[in-house]
């Protein structure tokens, strides 16, 4: 079982930006947990991420012959990205939608995501432990 | 640690309803496997349900001395209980608020929780294993 | 062919309660009418009020194995409650919405119903009439 | 007693037009059966179909002298036609407003009716028998 | 000069169609009045009513050549009809458009005019008296 | 009979204020013909200017005892002014509210007056004769 | 003089719930001094509070025979509650809404009471003085 | 190969209405160049106009056993008629929506059409090529 | 302590203005009542009435170093003033919005407050009462 | 070259109002600066504050024959009057608005201004600079 | 005559995204197509994708001194991209909008094209075919 | 003091797009102009483009070391990036917003600015002047 891990936009700033809401953790620290992780259920995983909309799209696409399952936190394009919604629709993967804060308590332009109802769910509130329940239910499902 | 499961109206229907949306799990099951995984927690687990809305208030508000944090699947009231959101305000006990179904890709009048802002964050799509899920996130968050 | 009729809040007030938009006919007058109706018709009815909306769903959910259709008239709650729309989902059984005032010419929060769509179809506007034309068209839904 | 029930646009495509929504009576045959039901009730019925709304509109104007009543399904000038609102209140006479399908269950812009604040009420949902319905609320009314 | 006045569905209704707000004047005493008013203004009058969308739009074209102006009271398609504006723009003929009733002190479906964008201006609220005012605004308009 | 006409802000700007939307005649001229129109309707003309909307409060409602009713084109206030209205509402005499411009053809903004409500009727679109028009439907009114 | 002072969900957590938004009085408290108050104003008071929706509009049903005025403070179901309304419609007794908090200063969902229309007036932002003044007014008001 | 092509409300207007939006061809022309066009791709054509809108849902009926398809231009019926929406789902033939001008880069409420979801599909902006396009894209889909 | 009533436009219209609706009492009598009840609660009462909305915001200003607490009844400009709204603010005073009226069972603009947010709280339809309660709850308040 | 810069309501409490929000300068020192820069720039100035909106419309007025150009900061005004965006149009100078405080980021009702369309730019954000921002701003644009 | 056709994000994914919405053809396939057909209208064709938002901006610059015109379907980015409508804009370049899905057919958020007002029109719902039909039109257009 | 000015997609394009609304300066001139006003000012500047959201957003994180303020013109991503805003949040360093044109007086889509909130204020409507401007109200709050 291989699945890939998509961070969008800002994410590379974890641990530097705005730690009272993201935590201290850096991104390279959380990928090697997620790696860490994977290995405990017994899985493949490879993480990607970008800052670019377009690449996330070409991303998505390439994983429909390499990958089973993709858990997803493409930051600020979750509420505007009408391309990663149609890209994920092509391949058809099954996909979790994961987010470190509670978007439902925040601005009300985060509380709606383009994405979710293409996903078979959403983890939303959990800071870096949002991404291990992300895994644990792609691999649940898949399973 | 000692965690509380509340469901709401209508989930004593499950294994009856809709199967085909909510699997055929009945709630008697469903509890079981959720005492089953606490024991794996190494947690305290009580179960409760209830149709009536102002009930699940009382029963969220005794909680506040005998319980560490609340797993909630409140059905239909996510979408318009005001009384259950205060309810969860006034005891100030760490919530996560489960879905079986993704919400975001059914209705649109079951895209805005109300109760969501006032938890810690929500899962929402994975079947029965949105429970199992919101039992670990909140065990993490707790420990 | 066994029916159930249920009225929820505020309809034990008929006859006190406003009576020029209601009539002066009581609930119980009207639950009498309705027993004679039916048995014009040739069926088997039961009447229940309740002015607790988890009660109501509660009674829809018992009527699963008891009960061929139901009418139903919800006063307040048909507005609000997706606990009970989803009462309605999970038992399956066909159900005629009725008010007795033309809810479509009252203030606006009235005119629409989340009940509506889960159900057969709607009558409105016929005093105490319309649980009648809902019987009738229930009935011969049921032929 | 004199009644009109009166059939708008696209109502002459019935048994053609979408049978798996509306059945496969023909109007023809669904005012034959209006008819023998009116016998029924004693009552003198005339028939009326029109796809255009003005004519409609000179139809009620029409009635005015000529019948105690009238049962509407104008099809889809139901959600647009300000006109036929106004010949209603024109000609004050009782109207009941008839769907064969559940408008309530369809696209969002069939839910709302201009002209059922001008009736007495409404009867929607149950094919071929919401005529009848609307006929013997209209008659239960008169009396 | 040569003035046509059109008047839309229901304005043959006049003087039986609620004169509690309309008056008792009918729409054949408001022509003759009319008639003797154009006489005073030293113009030429027409008078046409139709009760169908599609022939008020007919006749409006057919203005182009014959007439220097249009008063328009169109009822109800006042506020639905894309037709008659667009009727409006093709003849490029000077429009006063007018109503008996204070149309912005009604119900709110009726405070936006489709048509008066493509009128010089609108004149509501006074009646019989509204008509003269039009025809007065409009021959001055012209000189 | 004593008619008021008052002008609100910016209208003595007339004559000098976007000339192509409003012609060239002042405020004066403009006033001095509605004087010499006022001597042919034989009635008795006051006319008031003022850019402040409390102004224009307090001389509305001392017309209460001088006036038999007004004519008011208030400018930018016709959109934004409850106490205007309230200050119609309490003297509670008849008023025509008038525009040079036909405001429903302009911005969004100016398409709806809250005066409008609690006036007779409104008049515009005919530049300075939209107050002649006004003063001639007044003076019919009361009479 | 007899009052009936009503309390809605979560009231009964005064003095646990959000003290820095509420205070310290607990509800038992609360009710000691409102009979104490009660005492002075010369009239009989009566206090009761439910979780339950349904609960809350059969005891304003049920006050029809036995007081004089109620004094409400609904809490969260203030903004949802059709049922409620109708109960207050139906027993048509003078009523004050009272909140604790200035619920126009709060979350945009709580500036707006359904209950409001139906009540002599509001009354809101002064802590347990509210039910003080809420007392008073109706008490003014019944004299 | 039998194409119907249905030209609504103004249409009979061409080269006379706002030449400068919608070119000096005459409907007439149009159809003449509409019929040679068909000669070259092998079809036969029929065409037809009416300002009525209930005679275009008629037409639309009509075209039931006729015609293998159809193009429409029905200007400003396309935004408000649900009456013939539902006259192309009565029939199920393929329809094609053409406009001569961009309706989307228009007026807001031309952005919308009422009838664009029940056909193929909609070409707007091309002037009178648009129907070219339109037939060339029918007779492609039939084949 | 000193207080100032703050009475905004039209309310020296009292007792002439509707009388239905806001009783007979006029300003004067109103003001009267309210120093005979201030001398009652054994504080200093100061009272101002305008017409002008920026005389209002100079008055609010210069409250700073004079006054202990406001309470404004600021008529139509209660939910269109941001002005009034900024001066509150700037003062930093408590103050207490009151309404003779219930603005919440009023025409839909009258139930927003743009100022309600920077008072400590708001009461509304007890007449003239309402005042008497506003100074009570500001006493209590500063005590 | 002479600018004329405008201060609206609440300005004149400039180093009292909010100042953490709006600094400690008071209006008199911010026109001194003013007046040093304008030295500065080569400029005649004029400053002015007014709270009244009528006032304010007058003074733009009265700026068509002494000014070249406009500084605005109208407080509260910018989001509701009408009246002064008329009084701007009419005398057709080249305006700047300014604002202290970055309104784009403070409550929703502060976001548009009803003045920005009329002006040449809008300057937000900079505490007192942003006037020194308008008037080199004006002075470039006037150059 | 060099025209270039531009495909979005998910074009690269035709005959293997979601092939019951968008037909079997591959991108290759069909830019084939297009080359082929592009000869027999006498035309220079040049084909471009791109999944990148910002990277289809710089081709429609780059596009300003190579080519006369341009077929885009930008795929998702229809609905959001304000960089590629402003991108169209600076060129001035005609173009033309093609779907292959009818998007006025689809989900809400896909009837509203950002880009539609700057081209000459849209051509939407006729699969691969709708390329063809826009090639066309714009050659047609530039002719 | 470093500062980094970052324009966005099609700024690349001034002097050839849309020259009577952007002007005929190139962004070459424009940022030879920069630097020239930015030697006046005493600082560092450096200037960056690009037609790529995701590129912006990196460029942003980069400057959090190297730079201590930005002036950001990122054109149509100013109305839909949230990206772009919470690169601006993570990296927490003064930013100006700044636009060549008025944005508030163009297409209602761009009135709305999402990074304005996360800016310290926005300059809109002076041409190249803006820049300028902006580059100063940063220098001026730096110091």
């Amino acid at each position: 079982m291989k699945i890939l891990v998509i961070n969008g936009p800002n994410l590379n700033m974890l641990g530097i930006r705005e730690p009272e809401k993201y935590g201290d953790l850096t991104l390279d620290e959380l990928e090697k947990d997620l790696h860490a992780y994977s290995f405990e259920l017994g899985i493949n995983l490879e993480t990607y991420q970008s800052n670019i909309e377009g690449e996330i799209v070409t991303k998505i696409q390439m994983a429909l012959s390499n990958f089973d399952g993709l858990v997803l936190n493409i930051g600020g394009y979750t509420h505007t990205s009408v391309a990663i919604r149609d890209a994920i629709s092509s391949v058809n993967l099954p996909c979790v939608e994961v987010h470190m804060t509670n978007i439902h308590a925040r601005e009300e332009f985060r509380h709606v995501s383009l994405i979710a109802p293409v996903c078979i769910g959403q983890i939303a509130g959990f800071g870096a432990n949002s991404y291990k329940l992300g895994l644990k239910a792609l691999v649940d499902y898949l399973k």
